[in-house]
């Protein structure tokens, strides 16, 4: 018996979620599926890093699984991948040590939140970033963004509900980038004198998150990025620790999750 | 009666072309139902400027109509885009000369063709670029694209049974840049020593295209950009006017049609 680890990479559009739902096509669903064709086996039990929400993105989720097959480690990706569905895809693959838990392990999780700012939707960017109508001033998010940052308890920022031990997260980088692109579509030419366009990347990477927790710091920076809250503001809603003061939850389409590194188990 | 013309952004995945079928989804399609109901008529003829293919993308179709509605031009993107399905969005809208014809006038198109080439597909990526596991030459590549630039007879770079008087058409500008993204997925670790990660953007202007001309061109670019032709060959592949000489016809989800600009008419 050996332990594999994954590391899978996935469109999240069309599932129900990372994790396996009884007649809904999930992530874990897809990989259990293709784990149990190619090992042989009946079911297998997945251990799961990330438990991403319906319509969220993943460039590098983690799995492991415990299997007698005598696949060497590295080879999983090749074989899975033949037997996937062409929006999911395992990046790496390898043996692990056998008590290695994704979850009980130190880990920096990095996610992207990605926001365009326009007068109209754009089809070629809906499926990978959230639309605000909102024009957003980047300082004044960059700013709002720089409270996040350190050792807080974050229950101002998890969804009602969650049930965990502890709501203290340690958030080590939440900064606020200009994407820079041009709408090529919409020159001069025939366009309202009203049209603006920006896109802005939110990276946010700690020792691990909450329920929706990088959704509503999203939804909390475009707040203070239109001007309906003041950057100061983010400071206070913290120490709140109240659902209510922050700002609504962006939508799953922005978020990707996109780096997933341990540390030093054990 | 008046003639209005639309600039039209549509994700192209999940209809079979611009062009009216019965039975079929298309860009076209829609845009009739909802100018249909909108205007309160039964049909509508509508003129397209470039009649896209199954699958590719645009920022900056046109089509034109002509209506009896009270609705002033500019009104037209925000009724419609009411009515549009999310995919495929009106990006500007304004009356326009009663006999304008987009096919009729002097225009210049401008298309982007995205091609990442890596050891490993990407899910994120596949939708908008088309995939390759050639490692790619950039040089190679530009040295490639800039034989395609000018007034030639694009004989060769056109799907065997078009049927079209000249194939003269004049290429203003092609270019092939690094998109330069990392893949950051795929980070050293647990990553297979193989790994290669580029992202490609060819950008193609020109007064007028033949069909499959911009993706046999992307094609063609590959064979060069992997080595599998020299890119002076390109010279000959267009003097030779034998589409069996170029590159084979790369896939649709790679092209975007990007801009779209008419020239004075008339």
């Amino acid at each position: 018996m050996k332990r594999i680890m994954l590391k899978v990479a996935y469109d999240g559009t069309g599932y129900h979620g990372y994790q396996i739902q009884d007649g809904c096509a999930t992530i874990e669903g897809e990989l259990n599926k293709a784990i149990c064709k190619l090992t042989k086996v009946d079911n297998v039990e997945l251990i799961g890093g990330s438990r991403t929400d319906a319509g969220v993105h993943a460039m590098a989720n983690i799995c492991v699984f415990d299997t007698d097959s005598s696949i060497p480690g590295d080879r999983f990706m090749f074989a899975l991948n033949q037997l996937l569905p062409d929006d999911i895809v395992v990046v790496s693959s390898c043996e692990t040590e056998p008590d290695f838990h994704p979850r009980h392990c130190d880990s920096v999780k990095t996610y992207e939140y990605k926001i365009y700012s326009s007068d109209l939707p754009n089809p070629l960017l809906d499926r990978y970033s959230a639309h605000t109508y909102y024009k957003l001033d980047l300082e004044r998010m960059q700013k709002a963004a720089s409270y996040i940052v350190g050792e807080h308890d974050f229950s101002a920022f998890c969804a009602a509900g969650a049930q965990v031990d502890s709501k203290v997260r340690t958030v080590y980088e939440c900064k606020v980038e200009n994407a820079g692109k041009e709408d090529a579509g919409n020159t001069k030419q025939n366009t309202p004198d009203t049209f603006y366009h920006g896109e802005y990347d939110i990276t946010v990477s700690g020792n691990g998150f909450l329920y929706n927790m990088v959704r509503i710091i999203a939804g909390t920076l475009i707040e203070a990025g239109r001007g309906h809250i003041e950057p100061e503001a983010v400071k206070d809603i913290i120490e709140s620790k109240d659902r209510a003061n922050a700002g609504p939850t962006a939508p799953a389409c922005g978020l990707v999750l996109k780096e997933y590194a341990f540390c030093k188990c054990g």
